[in-house]
């Protein structure tokens, strides 16, 4: 079924409009009204004549036009009673921000269940209740009540979120705003009373803005779906699940926070495996994982490793790192390490990992890139640049994007350091390089390009 | 031998100081003049009369004051006879920026055994060469020749930090002053033609500025030594190490930067084990215990967590990490959960983790926390407070350090988000709260602090 009209809604109401600047139903109607949202809004409310100049109604049946999308935001107990105007009304989508169901016992869950006989067969599809909803910068579709000072936007982008939780959704979207990371969609799905992660995953593998897939799910209870629209979307899309309660403690920390049951670790790893998912073991690796599948080409034929440095440090941990995981280390052509040696200074010794040494500038880089990438031995490129030294201007971040667009070999960055690092980090996040500020972390990341390039092989060969 | 006249000289003379602002021996004289370093400082440089107002001298045995230290940034091959004029000036401390040698190969090894010659018996000691030596910013010594704007210095704290590659220390200073991470001591020690860190260990172990030490090295050459130290120092102070170069193909990495043999990684994890030091296995790592480790009390008793939360999900991964290392939650007392059962809305459930739900705000984090750190069965606390919802204030970092303050029970906080969080961040990191940006990352710190608790446990065993 079409969920659409979640995303592109002509006609919103907000039901539980307040005029209260703090009250969840003002802050949705507000980035609503406020935003370059162009449909209709309407806000819905008892109590008010007007709530940010628009007229208020007392409920939507008074509303004339047609509604593609109901956002809720009253009381749990009156949560039935606008579920069953709506449907009369002949809502196509609606939002269950209300909080007070399934998580917090036997009441919730009659709730919970009364609701969904309401839904049922109604063609009205719905998202949560217990969750902050949808995030969509594109089409402006905003029902994160949080404001935004506390909670920023991020701007636009090629990854798909999709969290069960609403806090570690809001979390993680106010880091990847002051990271500038960008988002084609987040959406909260909390209880799932009807929407879920399935429904999801097979609408947004027809994204063409979304380009990698990021989830973070205590439960999947769809489990034969889930692999099936799994399976269907990783043959061209990539999709990272972060699983929480795959622990006895965490399952039992889960089935209190969104009352679902999480299942074994052991059986979900096997089964994300097969079908082509990316597992995250960590938050941090959810969005290192997904930066890099998002913005840079995925390996293919020659997948050997290089490493171009110009701290020795950096380029000894990331050995290390990649010997860990049994990721190989080009060996440069002799071609390219008689070139290295005539290019670069006599104490520069071409081994790899390419120690440029302390003193290298950007023009030594720019070399360096050169060579390396024009080697037929070098499939993957991780660059690491520490900025403390002047001798590294901000042309470093042209001279990796210019390599990476001219011999199209996927290239990772490793940086870290303060506000001048910081900068250099957001130009290279906006030409689509990703960047790590550990060179375990950015190995780990060339390691999940290597595990998307072997699902990918691993379907061509049981089409063959 | 006293390494003292390398942190507090009362004359440091700069061979090498040029007037050339990028020059390295440039940016180190000026750092100790510019700054409050209150000794005596001689440039010294053949071809100049004064620099940035002082009288230069042709050379150290001119200057008529007695010598503590000296900075060398000449060329390699002019090191030998400068080291010569050290000596027989009498110079206690003398520190070799410069590079080329045994790094680049047999003609700078060559190089550097003659200099080995000349300070045997001299009673100076030496310090690199091809490293950026010292960040004292108690008693001002910075011979970083890395500019100000490039590399921000760290304020004054109680970390100390040797690093045997001068790039990853810059690098960390850097972030780490970006994090108002604050240092004891700063040592960059390159290829260690005297001073080690067995010496800095057997020196830091008395330093009162200093409460924890970290150390990143790629060989260390003096084993039985570097065990003896460890052991003695991990008594009453806390030593983490980062060892580059455990791998084969990092091994071969760190044999061309600084010309060191790298032993294998299992020898290294038994005999630091052996010895109580902590072993980061990621650069992460480093720090993220550091700062546990510096800043609170280690476990004694009971060490069973509660964790309190406003976000379900973070709590799910939180234990599910928790679990993961085999470490223990705790279960409340009867009374704990009546008393929480009374003070909390009735929609927050009093497990472990404690779910304060979204809409706590500090007042509610104020009477879980008081209720938590009070129950005996309590021995750590992490603390998850996600900031996006506006019903938290600021005062929140109030609420878990004057909770920290009373109790005494070592207090562990997570949070992660935009430009809010990483202000509260910084008043946690003022007083001494250490903060982290995933579940995972705050868990893996309580288990360092658990790790050194059982390490100070084993040793009074022995002593019995």
């Amino acid at each position: 079924m079409n969920l659409e009209f979640f995303f592109k809604p002509r006609s919103v109401a907000v039901i539980g409009a307040s005029r209260e600047p703090r009250k969840f139903g003002h802050v949705i109607f507000k980035n609503f009204v406020e935003s370059e949202f162009q449909g209709k809004t309407f806000p819905v409310n008892p109590k008010a004549d007007k709530i940010l100049g628009f007229k208020a109604y007392t409920s939507i049946s008074e509303i004339q036009s047609e509604l593609d999308l109901a956002v809720i935001a009253v009381p749990a107990p009156i949560v039935p009673s606008v579920i069953d105007e709506c449907v009369s009304k002949g809502v196509k989508a609606a939002i269950i921000i209300s909080g007070g169901f399934k998580e917090v016992g036997e009441r919730g869950e009659k709730l919970e269940e009364e609701i969904r006989k309401k839904i049922d067969g109604s063609g009205m599809r719905v998202i949560g209740p217990n969750c902050i909803g949808i995030y969509d910068p594109t089409d402006h579709v905003d029902t994160l009540f949080l404001p935004r000072y506390r909670l920023r936007r991020p701007r636009g982008g090629p990854i798909a979120f999709i969290s069960q939780s609403g806090a570690f959704g809001s979390a993680i979207l106010d880091w990847a705003a002051s990271q500038d990371i960008g988002i084609s969609k987040f959406i909260s799905i909390g209880n799932k009373i009807d929407v879920d992660e399935v429904d999801l995953l097979n609408y947004l593998s027809d994204d063409p803005l979304t380009k990698c897939i990021v989830i973070y799910v205590e439960s999947i209870s769809r489990g034969r779906e889930f692999l099936e629209a799994s399976s269907k979307i990783t043959k061209s899309k990539p999709l990272i699940v972060l699983k929480g309660g795959v622990t006895q403690e965490g399952a039992r920390a889960a089935m209190s926070h969104t009352g679902s049951l999480a299942g074994s670790a052991k059986i979900y790893e096997g089964a994300f495996k097969q079908s082509g998912v990316i597992q995250a073991r960590t938050v941090d690796e959810l969005f290192d994982y997904a930066r890099a599948l998002a913005y840079q080409p995925i390996p293919k034929g020659q997948k050997d490793i290089a490493i171009i440095t110009n701290g020795g440090g950096f380029g000894v941990i990331s050995s290390d790192q990649a010997s860990k995981l049994g990721l190989k280390l080009a060996h440069f052509s002799p071609e390219t390490t008689t070139k290295l040696k005539e290019k670069l200074p006599d104490y520069a010794i071409p081994n790899n990992p390419l120690d440029l040494v302390g003193d290298a500038d950007v023009e030594r880089y720019r070399q360096a890139l050169d060579l390396v990438s024009s080697d037929p031995n070098v499939g993957i490129i991780l660059v690491i640049v520490l900025l403390q030294t002047s001798y590294i201007e901000s042309d470093v971040v042209d001279a990796i994007t210019e390599s990476q667009v001219t011999y199209g070999k996927p290239t990772i960055v490793c940086t870290i350091g303060g506000d001048f690092t910081q900068i250099l980090v957001k130009m290279l996040e906006e030409n689509r390089i990703p960047s790590y500020t550990t060179p375990e972390r950015a190995v780990n990341a060339i390691n999940a390009l290597l595990q998307y390039s072997k699902a990918l092989e691993d379907i061509e060969k049981r089409n063959m």
